[in-house]
């Protein structure tokens, strides 16, 4: 089963390598794949987002190794996690909340054993990660790796609150083409309705509306009307859709919709949907 | 047999990483190769460019991925194309252009059945491309993704025009180190000659010149004659060569052309040939 | 055993990717592993120095292909060498210094045999360098590849001057977080004290000084004492460590110490070690 990748170390340093370097040395039959190294910098939030959106897509049994640190060399504890058909080795600093919630049901999760003498202060993704996401790739047992803890640390759901006649919500994330991946989602797909499930906020009340007469609210801008795609209107004109992680996505038919309206993640997002 | 993925969508986000995720679910023995994910956004041309340029190094048998798609989400079909001894699985917008003209001879094309239920309207990466990819990789038969189709899209061609007396052509690509990479290709080397045997344009009738003689003008600037390699000039000196693609390029020996000649992709370049 | 890929080709062309096709070629088993492609263009000392940090994570039996090549087509040979239990292709221009210096002991060199007819001018990575990695991953024998050399270039040694009361170094990289790595390595740690063990410089000497009494000079800032890890000072805050490959760091907690600090590679940074 393949080792997936996900850190903020970016591509031009050795710290990606590294990793799969004691990968190779621990587990030489394990492949890897990268999911991204460029996660931003300790934004552990865009990182818990973009696994959630992305773990549904890899085989069963894959194990997903995730180092997104602000806490390294602190008392953050290193956790593996087992839920639904994965295992996920982490910080336990609320990164895996998302994708426990989307998998949901029981999961069993254990604080990783750290072998100090070995141990550097700042890159625990080569000292503890890697070689625990490596035993688990070669069938070690889940419980060898340490004890069982069940108190993980969870996010704060991200602002999502539904109305009579708005939703509101905010940007998650946003992507190297420049839309903006709302809190807004997920959506059951009508002919002319959409209908909203809420992932995020404290309500689970689900809100239908009509695609043509919503209209969505981003900075002192407003679209008319959910689209299908990107083709449904002009080149560099503005839109909205519902993007393929099942999220309302703010785009630009082949242009950037973050810089043209100076969009930042965390950003209010409003949809009027009332007639 | 590798899949090999080129994609504009970049490494910052979790689309490549997702759709070599799909590719491990359905065929895990497949490996992959990213050729590159940085093609310019829906860039077309440039991604038929490159990929013209890198195929014949990978093993015969390779499935290219080739996933630069502004019309996603419309009409435009996606289809698998069997050529010389690769296969390509793309949006039919003429990203295979370049590739099919260089491998020549007959290619089968189907366009690929898709199952509307399962698809988003953003990412045929992830819906349409890389399943077929996979399925090719584990041998399925090429008919079997869907109908057969005759008339796929083709770019017109880049700019090269050969006269007595100058050869005119234009930017296709500039590299990371600031090469400018001409469409003035391809070349047979003789000691002091080079004789152009014209890829682009409507011509096909060949050109022979004199290395030392020939004046390449490139904005407001004119070089002297076409070099060897970079260390033929001092550090910080601009020249001319024929590249590792077998293209003229303007570089600057440990320095960016593209910079100190403020040059983008599409201005002219022009050869004065003549003695 | 894989082949572990760095060069400064960067992933926005089709180099990188390229020369993994080259390797699926003529080694259909072999596995890649890309270190970095991000070296700084030509920078041929950093490019050493990240080797030297990365090298000993990899299996036994690691094939390093090694291509930062500002002497590309020039008369610079290009050679493979056998060290410790590690094997590595790279042009001779000194980008192997630091890693063999550290495996010590005896390596063996040959100069790889060129075939003159397939070789472009520019891109020795696609047409030796990764043939060469190559037919070391087949276990072609290493004597194969060309004939013995022992001369290798070897890069001068990073400032490193250790006197009664003081150590002057310098920066030698700046990863993606800012993050500024001296030549000041590598340390025995102790509980209040830091053992230095030159490994640049001329001297040998071993020089111990008190963690908390240290003071750090970078640029016009002065920053008291070495401290554990990130999480010991604020957010924001600057602190002096010694990082994971075992070099002295300068830091911001969860910011970027070369943006704070304006700070370049080849900065000098200065300890007071005195009492």
């Amino acid at each position: 089963m393949p080792v997936v990748l996900m850190t903020d170390f970016g591509l031009q340093d050795i710290y990606a390598g590294v990793m799969k370097g004691v990968i190779g040395r621990l587990a030489p039959q394990a492949t890897t794949i990268d999911l991204t190294h460029s996660i931003a910098p300790q934004n552990i939030r865009q990182a818990a987002f973009k696994l959630r959106n992305a773990y549904q897509y890899f085989p069963a049994g894959s194990i997903f190794l995730v180092v997104v640190d602000p806490g390294v060399g602190s008392t953050r504890r290193p956790v593996a996690v087992s839920a639904g058909e994965y295992l996920f080795v982490a910080p336990d600093n609320g990164v895996l909340s998302y994708v426990l919630e989307a998998i949901g049901g029981k999961s069993q999760a254990v604080e990783i054993r750290v072998d100090e003498l070995r141990l550097s202060s700042t890159f625990h993704g080569r000292d503890v990660f890697a070689p625990a996401a490596a035993k688990l790739a070669v069938g070690a047992g889940f419980e060898m790796l340490g004890n069982s803890v069940s108190d993980l640390v969870m996010l704060p759901s991200p602002r999502l609150e539904i109305e009579q006649q708005r939703i509101i919500g905010e940007i998650l994330d946003i992507d190297q083409f420049g839309n903006l991946i709302t809190s807004i989602g997920e959506f059951n797909h009508n002919d002319d309705e959409l209908e909203l499930m809420p992932v995020f906020g404290t309500s689970r009340q689900r809100q239908r509306f009509d695609k043509e007469r919503a209209r969505i609210c981003i900075r002192d801008t407003v679209v008319d009307a959910v689209q299908h795609t990107y083709a449904d209107v002009e080149p560099s004109e503005l839109l909205v859709l519902v993007g393929s992680s099942n999220f309302l996505e703010i785009s630009i038919n082949q242009g950037s919709a973050a810089q043209h309206l100076h969009a930042s993640i965390g950003d209010a997002v409003e949809i009027m949907v009332g007639g």
